[in-house]
Formats: C-alpha cells, sequence, structure tokens
C-alpha cells in the first residue's frame, strides 16, 4: 500500500531466514482483512509503501538452525501475531501478547512468500498437506475465525446462554460460528444486509435483528425479557458498535470486543452501570489453532464460507475497493 | 444533606410501613461512605434537603403483612440496594440490578429508624442478636465489606496470583482483606498514607506502593516480571485510578472496578491493547451477606477496622467533615 486507497502488487525480493527461528513459507492463500481498510481508508496511517496482509497458510519452503518441529514439506497456519508460545503470557493463553511477538502485518503476507518469526511457536502443521477446497477454511482459522471465536469466548457463550452479535463481517460471522459451536442456545445476530443474514443463519443464527443503535438494543431487551443478552459479540469497533453492544448486555452479562476501537470511548458511568463484564483486544488466534485445524479437517465447520470474493494475487487493489465499497464481505487472494 | 458541606441532624416523623413487603428497623449503628462525599463536595447535585445515608445494620421494628422470613427483635444487616432476591438477575448473583430494586439512599439510613423495602429479599438476619463490639463488623457488611470483596471477585483473585489495590479507603482496605480470604498470593497495596498501609498490612497486604499514576504502575510491573499484576482491584473511580488500573494488570487480567465513575473514560484503543478483563460496577452486596455474616459471627474477620472515628449520630456534620478533610477513613455513627 502506497497511500490511502492506493494498493499495487510489486516484485520485491524473496524473504530468507534472517533469525534462526525464522521459517519462509510459500503462500497457498492469503486474503484482506477488515482492518486492512483501516489504513486503505486513511483511518490509519501508513509511511509510504508498506507491505501488506497478515492472513496466511501455506508449505513451508526452509526453516532456521533453531526451529524443531517445524520441518519443510508441511503444510501450516499462523497467527497474525508471531508468538514464542513459551513465555508466561503464551502459556496463559495471551499469545497475541507473548513478550516476543511479532506482528506479521509488519512485513506483509499479501505475497507469494513470507518470512514467519518464532515459527516453533507460531505455526501450527497440519497431519498431512490438504485438499484445495479445504485452504479458505484453513485461512480463514489464521484470522477471522480465532478473533470470532475469542470474542464468544470473551463472552463467556455456553449452553442455555443468549448471544447478541454486533457486526456482520466477516468476524462477527464467525463470532455467530464460535457461539453455536459453543453451544449458545439463541443466537441474535444484527445485520441489515440480506447476503450476510442469510450466512449467519447458515452458521447458526436463530434470529436477525436489522436495527441499530438504541432501536437496536430495544430490540435484544424485547428478545431477552427486558434483561439484555447473555454474551454480546462486538466486532465492529466504532463508537456505535460498543455503544450497541454494552447496552445489548444484561448486568452481569458479558461483552466480548474485538473490533479494532480507534475513536471508540467509554464513558465510566456507563459501563458501571451496565454491570458488564468487558474483555476483548488482539485476538490470541495460536490458543485455538490446533482445534480449528482439527474442525476444519473434520469438515465440523467451514469458516472458509465468508470469502466470497475470490481473485489472483495480482488483482488485489480489486480485493480492496470490493470490501470498501461492500461489495464483498472478505477477499481470498490465489496465489 | 441541605447543600454541598451543609448537613444537619434534623426531627422527621418516624417512618412505617409502606408496602406489604417493607420492615421499619431501629438502627444500631450506621455510617458515613465515601460516596456520600460526592454530593458533599458538590460532584454530584442534589436538589433541596435530602435523607442521606445507605448503610444499616440494626433490630427489626416492625414488618409488613407480605414479610415472610424476617420477624421483629431479629439483628439485620441489608445492602444499599433493596432488591427482591428472586428476579432473574438476583438468582444470577446481581442483586444490584434487581428488577425491583430501590437504592437505599433514597430513603436515608443515617437516622434512628428506616424503613427497608422488600424485606424478605434486603435483609438477612444472623442467628442470635449480637454483643456490641461486633456491630461495627455487621454494619460494615452492608456496603464497603460487599464492595471491597466483589472488586476482588470481578478481579478474579484466586489462589497464587498478584493482586495490585489502587485506593486505600475503606473499600480499598476491605479489597485487601477480601483478597487475603480469597487466597491471593501477593497483595500490593498502593497507598502513600502511614495509618492506611498500617491497617492493609493488617489486612494481608503482602506489599506497599507509594507512587501513583505511571510510577505506580511502573512499580507494579517490577514487582511482577515486567508483566503486570493478574487481579488489579480499582476502589477510587477517577480517571487517574481507573488508568492506573488499567495498566497495573497484565494481559489476560482481570480489573475489578468499583470506584463510582463519575468524571472517567476509557479510550477503546487502550482497553483494547491492554487485553485485560474489566468487570465492576454498583456491587452485589446481598450475594455476599449470608458468608459475610457468619465470617463475622465467627471472628474470622474484622471490617469494621475500617471505622477510625466513632460519632453520636448527632455529631453526623463532624463526621462528614472528617472524611472529607481524610482526618478519617470511615465515620461511624452511634445511634
Amino acid at each position: 500500500m502506497h497511500a490511502p486507497g492506493d494498493v499495487r502488487i510489486e516484485d520485491r525480493p524473496d524473504p530468507t531466514i534472517v533469525e534462526p527461528t525464522d521459517a519462509v513459507i510459500r503462500l497457498s492463500a492469503t486474503c484482506v482483512c477488515g482492518s486492512d481498510l483501516w489504513p486503505y481508508r486513511g483511518v490509519e496511517a501508513i509511511e509510504g509503501a508498506t507491505p501488506m496482509g497478515h492472513e496466511y497458510c501455506g508449505i513451508v519452503e526452509e526453516v532456521g538452525s533453531a526451529v524443531t518441529t517445524i520441518r519443510p514439506g508441511q503444510f501450516v497456519v499462523g497467527s497474525f501475531w508471531a508468538s514464542d508460545n513459551t513465555c508466561e503470557l503464551c502459556r496463559a493463553g495471551y499469545q497475541s501478547a507473548c513478550v516476543h511477538r511479532t506482528l506479521m502485518g509488519t512485513i506483509g503476507t499479501q505475497a507469494t512468500y513470507a518470512r514467519i518469526p518464532l515459527a516453533d511457536g507460531t505455526l501450527v502443521a497440519t497431519p498431512e498437506v490438504p485438499s484445495a477446497d479445504l485452504v479458505p477454511h484453513f485461512l480463514a482459522a489464521s484470522d477471522v475465525l480465532g478473533t470470532g471465536w475469542f470474542a464468544a469466548v470473551a463472552a463467556e457463550v455456553a449452553p442455555g446462554k443468549t448471544v447478541a452479535v454486533v457486526g456482520d463481517g466477516a468476524v462477527g460471522l464467525l463470532g455467530v460460528l464460535a457461539a453455536r459451536q459453543l453451544g449458545a442456545e439463541r443466537i441474535i445476530a444484527m445485520s441489515r444486509h440480506g447476503d450476510r443474514q442469510e450466512l449467519a443463519l447458515d452458521f447458526g443464527a436463530t434470529d436477525i435483528v436489522t436495527e441499530r443503535g438504541d432501536e437496536g438494543v430495544a430490540r435484544i431487551k424485547d428478545l431477552t425479557d427486558g434483561l439484555g443478552a447473555h454474551s454480546v459479540i462486538e466486532a465492529v469497533g466504532t463508537q456505535e458498535s460498543m455503544t450497541q453492544a454494552l447496552g445489548a448486555c444484561r448486568p452481569g452479562g458479558h461483552v466480548g470486543f474485538v473490533g479494532v476501537t480507534h475513536e471508540a470511548t467509554l464513558g465510566g458511568m456507563d459501563l458501571f452501570m451496565s454491570l458488564a463484564h468487558l474483555h476483548g483486544g488482539p485476538a490470541p488466534v495460536r490458543r485455538f489453532l490446533p482445534d480449528h485445524l482439527r474442525l476444519i479437517a473434520d469438515g465440523a465447520i467451514e469458516p472458509g464460507k465468508v470469502f466470497d470474493l475470490t481473485l489472483p494475487l495480482a488483482d488485489v487493489a480489486e480485493g480492496y475497493r470490493a470490501m470498501d465499497e461492500r461489495r464483498a464481505i472478505k477477499t481470498l487472494l490465489t496465489v
């Protein structure tokens, strides 16, 4: 990305092993993230030409001398945070706060090859190289699945509970899928777009609410005996969506938020009087990867359904445009 | 309270049973709350002469026709929220959000007698009328003990964890006591006042940090391998204290906040990047009352030690003044 709205495919030197803990992978596929739209729209600053992308899966080409568990030829998936998976925070399940974390977005995985730091900690290999039709699902596990899932876990989704999902992007939709997998009794997807509503229902939503803001909150209260949802997944990150999520949550309930809250602020008294639990942030996707890869290999979940536009990497600019203009939920880029 | 800084003792008609679910109690003692200082200092508006006080224990004088479990002659303690203890939110442990809740502060318990709504749900009776020396401890259970305890529970205090406590008022100090009872390994009290440090150590603090703000956060990090505390109790409610609490918490850790956050706001990105869990609000003291009354009767805890000034109710104005000027942690008023 050279500037807001200016994405180009360019030839750059192939990545090489820099640290002995690195691996280099050949991407099987990559994609555009909703958060890539922040700099694309000029909300987040970029300084000059910047490699983009932080979602990836692919075949290991080469590993550094200190890598012991990952081998060339394996199909691997990693998170958008590289992490050692051994520090105290990783062991507590917060690999996105690893004391040695590296943000993959600074490396850029909208590419043919990528260097992956801390390969042993970051990457999870599948038992065998999967068939091509499974690749989109594995790719989704690199970020959006784990992020939606983390939101659901942070919102303490569990059997018997009613869950409201604010946001119908890829993460919100996969929050619906996660809530279904975690046994929620009722899943209310908040969406006003027909195609996204359909996917939400396919992923396990039981109700659709089209209203937003105060009206949306009132609708959620109507559906929950006036109390609000037990669990609310926030997957947007705007002031409106955070306010809506907090308002839709019952006292003692849980809000899991994963939208990148650039401009939102929370009033202390609103938070205080809500009596909600609040947890979120950059998802520790690595925590969930082993389970997710298994569920995908078994065909139990199909998170790759969020990709509704597939383009060759060369057409990455159109991939951004389609998402920016909301013509696509999420763009998969074939490599 | 007639106006900020203007507290007077006045004769008013004795309270009577209004609803069949009411009780009338004769106060054994009452007290001044840190939150009573908000209107005293003019931060919270009052309209004309307002009865004050929401902490109470005493002997039941009379009950309404629908009251079935509470009887005249019993010694009872209740929370600052009257609650039915039967609605879905009460049963979930959030009696401070009871669908029928009434704020006792609107009734006023800095008085000789008080009407208690929803007596069966609100009041908890002790097996026998306690001796006078236990009354301060039972009185503390009406608010500050349960509030500090809720903060510790909201902060997920548990064996093996390090807890930081922001705020050395009665609630913060009882947060220390709660953290000790809940098995915390290390309890860091943040205080710069000798008498409060002493009480914190008496209640179970293992470390004292005198620094505040960024320096206080840096000190907590120093004491926790650079990671921050597992659990942070916030018991002040200012912008500085909330920022300090969030900063002192490790990623994946828990902040329990019970300071009334009138003017504080939380930046979305600060919250997002902290990866902390946040829970707080008006404490559901009623949840903890049965256990707390037992612990007090058994002499296992002595929360009434937070009362370092005892005055007759007639001197209530001096009780406020002493707390406002920080000459007293908390004023007990004998009735």
